[in-house]
């Protein structure tokens, strides 16, 4: 598989199909193992990260289905690691390492494994959607099948043994992704937050931990991973989800009927600015195109799709930008780009 | 005269013509002249006022040419009042004050004449562009015509006296308003200014005294009546204004050159906002026209006029807005009416 196959379209999480697709954007499961009879990746040596990579990379290499092409990231440049991280094939962690790495993944982006990250591997499956159940099951299936061929860390009492200590038992974090643009206009948003924190899930930004939430994109994930089963876990999540969805809902529907004009405003001076300006953030894009997916879920906008803004969405994104233009190009010059790109997607004016 | 008819065209301080009218808005001239024989307004009872008002108001009435209208703003709405308040007819201390008191105009509204404003007669002309001279001209014509008819206060040592000792003398405030908004851009406005103040001279905002500077618009008018003749005072600020007209072409032209995408992108963005927002103060229009009269003047922006500008800087004005939809609005339908105006106006998207 090469990059630019990837760039020419959008990865499995911004497809925009899958249940209740207008307001959970993707859902994700991945797993954290570890090679058995291998140091954890904290006290290996360059020479065993060099190991490990090729010993993974082989078992990999051998699965027919699902058939997994392989990218070391060792001969990647920055821009295209960034562009794996835009498409949420791997973490920054991993982009920034150091050693020898990879990510193997199948040809829609749905199925990923890191290799070499803060454990030996990280499994991981990805459904546009609230589709949590699907992607454990994809996950689950592909976990298996390498297990079968590789021996993970494994102990009676603790389950899989993992770098990190929160990572340790299942070894699995589950999160859902989810647009709430009326939860934040309306100012109910850290009220919502502080119940999912109550039952010990995690809310974090658009690219995971200590990232800030930009345009309203969330990502609600399980904290613990020791003392329950996956499907205890599984169901946590799965129960909240439904009633953020009905919240935001909820105050769509509010905000509509009573500040109907205020929103208007918002979505439509939204694309007013995507059609004109001549200079943008990807933060400022990322903001004005969640209010314009607004517009659309909430039917104010015609001639716009969303899987339209979901592009526009990714591709405003910095490494994407630079790969569609295939240039790369420094922040000034991004912006000034960036513009262009989305005023000429939108029909500028 | 009807006010309704007024309502059907920009005043003469918007016609868009006159020298450097790219950057001069309009040039003003305004005498303060009172009655001998009668108490400055400060100490006049109600029926002096009255008497001073049906006194001014006949012999105004008399002159063949030029013609005046008289408006009393005794029976005018709050509306009709800030109505001319926005056509720079009247200051806002006419429009607010108390007893009986009037405005007269000719038809193209370049002479008016406030009876009982603080002094009994305020006599101003008024020119597009930079045109202080012709103003004064004016100014100087029509206040000869009505001193040959109704004796004025005059003191042989101090010259014309007024109820306030800042305008005692020639009484006349010369202003200039200036649209400068590259000096803003690039922050060299206050240096300017500066300036400006050491020679004696002030800066004010659109509405004169104790507003704030809104859209980039300046006034800049002399301080002192005292002590130098009319032309020393019009000599003051007739070889300042070339020298800012200066500063603010050579701004242009550096934000031009250096700083292209960020004018760019502010002048492209107003007009992405006004062609799609749903809500908008009277101060943001003012900020978004601004610099959409750049773009114009700059050559960036096609299909849009400095004249279709200024019509829409002037009837998004509050009281020009109820004007046009002929019915009195609070603050928030106007908002959403301004809105809808200028989006129409400028072909919305």
């Amino acid at each position: 598989m090469e990059l630019d196959d990837l760039a020419t379209r959008v990865g499995e999480w911004l497809r925009g199909t899958g249940a209740e697709s207008d307001i959970v954007i993707s859902s994700r499961v991945r797993l954290a193992r570890n090679v058995d009879g291998f140091h954890f990746l904290t006290k290996a040596t360059l020479e065993v990260k060099q190991e490990l990579e090729s010993l993974v990379r082989r078992k990999l290499s051998e699965l027919d289905s699902p058939k997994l092409s392989y990218i070391s990231l060792n001969r990647l440049s920055e821009t295209d690691r960034e562009f794996l991280v835009e498409r949420h094939l791997m973490s920054k962690e991993h982009a920034e390492g150091s050693g020898d790495r990879g990510i193997a993944l199948n040809d829609d982006e749905t199925l990923s494994v890191m290799i070499n990250e803060e454990d030996h591997l990280r499994i991981q499956a990805f459904r546009s959607g609230f589709e949590l159940d699907q992607a454990w099951e994809e996950v689950n299936a592909l976990d298996s099948l390498i297990e079968s061929r590789l021996p993970f860390s494994f102990n009676a009492q603790f389950g899989y043994l993992a770098a990190c200590p929160t990572n340790v038992g299942t070894g699995m974090r589950a999160s859902v992704m989810l647009h709430l643009p009326a939860l934040v206009l309306s100012k109910q948003i850290e009220k919502v937050f502080r119940a999912v924190t109550k039952i010990n899930l995690a809310v974090r930004g658009l690219y995971g931990e200590g990232t800030q939430a930009t345009g309203n994109f969330y990502q609600i994930s399980n904290q613990a991973t020791l003392g329950k089963t996956e499907e205890e876990l599984l169901n946590n999540i799965s129960s909240v989800v439904p009633q953020i969805i009905m919240y935001e809902r909820r105050e769509r529907e509010r905000l509509a009927k009573e500040n109907e004009k205020r929103l208007e405003d918002k979505v439509w001076r939204a694309l007013g600015i995507l059609k004109s300006a001549r200079r943008m953030s990807s933060n400022e894009a990322l903001e004005l195109l969640s209010h314009l997916r607004l517009g659309v879920n909430m039917q104010m906008l015609k001639g716009t799709t969303v899987s339209q803004i979901n592009e526009l969405l990714l591709f405003s994104q910095p490494a994407h930008l630079q790969k569609t233009l295939r240039r790369e190009l420094q922040a000034p010059e991004r912006d000034v780009a960036r513009a262009d790109f989305i005023r000429n997607a939108l029909g500028g004016i």
